[in-house]
């Protein structure tokens, strides 16, 4: 079963403790599809300017990722520029340059209207609805967001939230959303918006699931070396909403699963710049760190 | 198998955002003791000033904590006051009075020297060393310490570590400590010291293990409210020691289970102030929150 994902593509620029890159690829929605593609075909709907190289889109296609939804407008692509400290866990935004991103609107290639999966990245709110209003019969609506659309443009937000299935978000953005400081306390404010699933991203501590009548942990899988955690949100999604399309397993234990290989997949992407680990990575890989977090986790099954 | 603890015992005046409270029961031996206490018989080693009243002593005897190592001294018990923001994972130390911990020396009382399972609380490393000069066979030798004595005192804590089987410290005292900003990296680091174990305490986010060959994951148990985070590491070691000397299990499944419980333990003290919570909580409390994260963390078994 294929997904419609919304977001960005973008040129990344980006400074950590341990090297920096100039406009590598980079954007919400090309580390989503790179990264559900290892589990489903993947649709994206975006723009990109005339400066975007082929080379680029070449490589979504060889993953399989349908770029019929990939508008190339005049002007130049998103450009987004940041940096890292020795905390890892917060990214300094430097420079965002929206381009042709200004006077983007989401439109859908015939067919792509009866998704049945849809992933909306972190976009103005406002274009969520707009994809919402475009689509049929979707059996699961998830979404991102930030600080920025929290505060700027809340009560679109609030509108997207009343339509959405799940919403996967950080920890911060939890608390903002919610205006209270517990973090259980907040998420329970935060399904009464409307999603029926909440799942919250913790960086180096893992992701927490919350519904109604469940609480999942999962921790992030340790890494000896983190080089870049840029994409890392995105290509969570990208593995949790991948392996729910692939599966069609909605339950709570499809769920938690979903989560572990979505987690796995981010493990990959903070390894190198850009999307350059997913490159190389390969479903062994991912098989291997899934049955580590197995391992990590477990307290019973080892008498 | 009763476990001998050295640690402080002490006068706590807290502020969180929730409240506040003025010299009540608190310090790291009380805590660990008063946790320990669930699962086996405790020796506590500490001193007392003359100010310190019978009724704490009575709760402690009450709990089953054999106080023959219990020295009272003349002048005034040690005493701490902190504030907590919002932010509850970080104490600000408002003010320090070692009073009578400042000339204590650790003496064991007839038949403590025989302890198989020690457990040194976060106290000056030399007095640490103290106490493992005057035990004879220990099975297990646990410890804690702070980042106060990782720059003051390194070198007699070298000393300590090289002869402690497990370190259970805090996150940001793991990175200080190994001088290494990577949380995997700077845990092999500090292995490599002495620890065969090092436990991880990362407030509610859980707990990490580490040894030479594995790495376990327990997530925090997550509460609606927290109250007053004073005395959880002091509580975790409780249940973790307690838990480890009560099955007499050392193995990594039963270090696994041991953190499990050692975090449940935790959940309680936080929801109220001192050790108040720990005077009301039932054995068939610790055992439905311990089955509870058994629930928090499956993602294989629910199928």
């Amino acid at each position: 079963m294929s997904i419609l994902v919304v977001g960005s593509v973008a040129f990344d620029s980006v400074e950590t403790p341990f090297g920096q890159v100039e406009e590598v690829l980079g954007g919400s929605g090309t580390f989503f599809s790179a990264s559900a593609s290892f589990f489903t075909e993947v649709k994206l709907v975006a723009v990109v300017g005339e400066d975007f190289p082929p080379e680029h889109l070449e490589f979504l296609r060889q993953r399989k990722v349908d770029l019929a939804g990939l508008q190339t407008a005049p002007g130049r692509t998103f450009r987004w520029k940041g940096r890292y400290g020795f905390d890892l866990n917060e990214a300094h935004t430097l420079d965002t340059q929206l381009n042709v991103f200004e006077s983007f609107s989401p439109r859908l290639p015939a067919g792509y209207e009866d998704s049945e999966f849809v992933f909306l990245a972190n976009i103005d709110p406002e274009l969520q609805l707009e994809v919402l209003q475009q689509v049929r019969h979707p059996r699961l609506i998830a979404c991102d967001t930030m600080n920025f659309w929290i505060s700027g443009k809340r009560e679109a937000l609030l509108r997207t939230l009343a339509r959405v299935d799940a919403l996967v978000i950080n920890e911060a953005e939890v608390r903002q959303l919610a205006g209270e400081p517990g973090l259980v306390k907040a998420a329970r404010a935060v399904l009464a918006m409307g999603p029926k699933t909440l799942i919250v991203k913790r960086g180096e501590y893992g992701v927490l699931m919350f519904t109604e009548h469940s609480t999942f942990a999962a921790p992030a899988f340790p890494l000896e070396e983190v080089f870049d955690p840029t994409g890392a949100g995105d290509t969570f999604a990208g593995g949790l909403i991948g392996h729910l399309a692939a599966t069609r397993n909605l339950t709570e234990a499809g769920l938690r699963k979903a989560i572990v290989f979505g987690s796995v997949m981010a493990s990959f992407t903070v390894e190198d710049f850009s999307l350059n680990r997913l490159r190389t990575v390969s479903w062994a890989d991912i098989e291997a760190r899934y049955r580590t977090v197995k391992l990590l986790t477990d307290f019973e099954g080892l008498d």
